[in-house]
């Protein structure tokens, strides 16, 4: 049962292969949209505790907007409106009647929320303002559509914030991004890199937009979470004013940060092989599954009785436990049915293991078995749970380092692309042409520009002398 | 600070300045669409933990399902499609383009759930099925809408499943009516009365629907959820078949079963006074406000440090404490506006308390006051909202109950909805002719029949002897 295309050759293929076949997603009858099925959204939803309290501890409060957007507000900060109206589904009609004014799905929620945030704030008591919500998003998007990666729906977080001076906010960026950055490498196993984005790739009607970004094993770039200091100019368009101590009316100083359902994909894609799905422990649903193998009667039920045991044992650690003890399959298809669906550890009970009073257990990420006493499984087995989490993060992370590499002019950045593809490191001069001139040439873009940035060299597409130390990559 | 407009004789006005001024919403710019504000979300929060807790007990697991439903769907099951379709909001576009086919925004689920369920239900080892979800839903009212109770997009929770035999379903569609009793009752304080649905008021394509049914402080019922036992009417329309332990193909039943951010208004409604919001302890965000009093700075370092001291000891207990020390506020003023805003108990700490190492508590529902000693304070506490939660479910339950009352004839059936409102309890000879009539004359409709049904003497309509004892109302 392990999947027909093999990772290494057929990329695309065997994505698509395992979201389907681990049961992860299922598709829509709406091109572009999914269904996101139990065993991906119970990975939500813990992905939804770890933010939640990062963001609970820095009193960001949970709320819910409107998903309909008048056309007038989108339009009213003109960079966002450009940025988002080619993606915009409309709603035209509700029940018989014809609408006087045509409704947006929201792509992302500042107009909405922020003439909200101008009714709220008065003072500079009220600030700073920080609202978060957890929703669907619609952009009707034309590129390639992929489960998790790419799709019309999908579901996020979207913090919003207001506070009375630019630091604060600048402050609030960087925070956000940590708390991405955390949830990626603590729980997720994704190493990521932060830095800013280039101006041709920040968010529209933002200062500037920070980043985390990650490696797909194909080579290419994925931006995982955003983080953007809005600065006044949504303040100025939605009147987001307060009074400041000495009574002065000033605009406030926004930001906004989100991550959505395609981590989940990230996620999938990065440490999966081709037996199937492959779990950091921290965010598995299930820890461990315990196959009892017999072949006789007694036998078998002696295996479940030392099942049982087992389990119990091991819940007592705080781990999800289950017993696969289905008569109508077999040892070996059940191995392989779990390893599909990602389980961290197997645990196998049979005669030999009775006899012993031991355990059989096979890590999922390396394939190793082990025969553990069962007085000592429980602490064990906390300690390869933790083990795994470590080496899928570090996996993933030397093949992140192997995959980025300087280049110093527009034939080695081009070369190096096709070649080991990854992040090239080069200098840039900071005209928007060049890093137009290199999209069109390679497909590649700049992902990110480093937090402590300084010249490297010239400019690896124009030769005059660089401003910047740019990354760049083909992404997702 | 009190409310304007006082609950009992401008109930409406009251309703909608309590919600604005304790900032549980606030308005949209699209007629019937608001906003969820962080006071209010964060109570639904508390609502998702106590369903969650008992969906997952019983094996229901969470997924997310599109929100978009081509109309061909929605039209497969024609009583589905009569119902839903006069409020149905539309998308026509996405970006510049107009779609080939127009698309829902799901009013509610079932059509594209179970066209999923056919593709994974394949065997009887594959049921039961039991899947839920969280999320928006757009239901283009042209009824007067009003916050929380009726708005065209809410949140809820959708449970679907589907099951091998009738009687297993109906067991479900009765379970997770017990799970909202029990959500309503011990956490909402919110009394409520089950029964089945009449005919006329069944969810559109079910063959009976179950409701949990309260009453508001103005006489009028309202449907706090539903749990429909749908047969096989959507299995036969999607095809949701099984091979049973013959290896005989089967159709499913099934069962969806919902409860709505409406929930919220319902429990605001019922609750608070003229003084604002009054919130059951079980889900309120903050149990205790904790305000120092002084009238000189020594005392007001002592009396802070008391408030500190004073609220460690209760957040040992598990509680949420905050203490307002707003320097440009006078204590009045916080009194007013924690008051307001819904906080169970207040406690001050002034020179009296500070003199005596005692904590005067005042309880936000009766209004008593007490002085408690401080050694005793985190114990009575936790006493005393234990109290409250009790006292409102029963004060509410007093009122249900001295709101519900027979009527022989039609004459005082009529009668009795005008001078007391509530409920009013009838024979009913089943006959949807009468049902209508009284609807027509009355404004009444059948709010329930209660599981233990018998005849109740002659029908209140036709004097014909009466098949059923029906329970009438004015509904939300």
């Amino acid at each position: 049962m392990p999947l027909k295309h093999p990772k290494a050759k057929e990329f695309a293929e065997w994505y698509i292969e395992l979201v389907e076949k681990a049961e992860l997603m299922d598709y829509s009858p709406i091109q572009g949209c999914m269904t996101i099925r139990p065993r991906a959204y119970g990975i939500w939803e813990k992905y939804q505790d770890i933010i939640n309290a990062r963001m609970k501890s820095d009193s960001v409060q949970n709320a819910y907007f409107p998903m309909f957007i008048p056309e007038s507000f989108l339009k009213k900060e003109a960079e966002h409106f450009e940025g988002f109206a080619p993606e915009v589904a409309w709603v035209t009609h509700g029940g018989n009647e014809e609408l006087a004014e045509k409704l947006a799905l929201r792509p992302t929620s500042e107009t909405i929320m922020y003439h909200m945030f101008a009714k709220w704030i008065q003072s500079h008591r009220d600030l700073p303002l920080k609202v978060n919500q957890w929703c669907n998003v619609i952009r009707w998007d034309t590129k390639t559509l992929k489960p998790f990666l790419r799709t019309r729906e999908f579901l996020w977080q979207e913090g919003h914030t207001a506070h009375s001076t630019e630091k604060e906010a600048e402050e609030m960026v960087l925070r956000a991004l940590s708390w991405y950055r955390e949830a990626c490498e603590q729980y997720l196993a994704i190493p990521v890199m932060l830095g800013k984005k280039s101006k041709g790739e920040t968010f529209p009607g933002a200062k500037y937009t920070t980043t985390v970004e990650t490696l797909m094993p194909d080579g290419k770039a994925l931006q995982a979470g955003t983080s953007h200091l809005l600065g006044q100019s949504f303040a100025k368009m939605f009147n987001v004013t307060f009074k400041d101590q000495n009574e002065k009316d000033q605009f406030a100083w926004q930001t906004s940060w989100g991550t959505s359902t395609r981590l989940l994909g990230a996620m999938f894609m990065l440490h999966s092989d081709d037996k199937g799905l492959v779990l950091p422990p921290k965010v598995a649903p299930l820890h461990v599954v315990i196959v009892p193998i017999a072949k006789k009667d007694d036998e078998s039920a002696m295996a479940l009785q030392a099942a049982e045991r087992v389990k119990k044992s091991l819940e007592e650690q705080g781990l999800h436990v289950h017993i696969d003890n289905r008569k109508e399959r077999t040892p070996g298809y059940k191995f392989n049915d779990w390893e599909l669906k990602g389980v961290p550890l197997r645990m196998e009970i049979g005669f030999k293991e009775l006899s012993e009073r031991s355990v059989t257990v096979a890590r999922r990420d390396t394939g190793e078995k082990d025969v553990i006493p069962e007085d000592k499984l429980a602490l064990k087995t906390v300690a390869i749970l933790d083990a795994i989490q470590k080496n899928l993060l570090e996996k993933a992370r030397q093949f992140m380092n192997a995959n980025t590499a300087p280049a110093k002019n527009f034939g080695q950045l081009k070369k190096t692309l096709e070649d080991m593809r990854g992040f090239v490191v080069s200098g840039w001069c900071g005209d928007p042409r060049c890093e137009q001139a290199i999209k069109e040439d390679t497909g590649a873009t700049i992902r990110l520009i480093p937090f402590n940035d300084e010249p490297s060299g010239v400019c690896v597409m124009c030769d005059r002398d660089s401003k910047h130390t740019a990354y760049f990559a083909r992404a997702y």
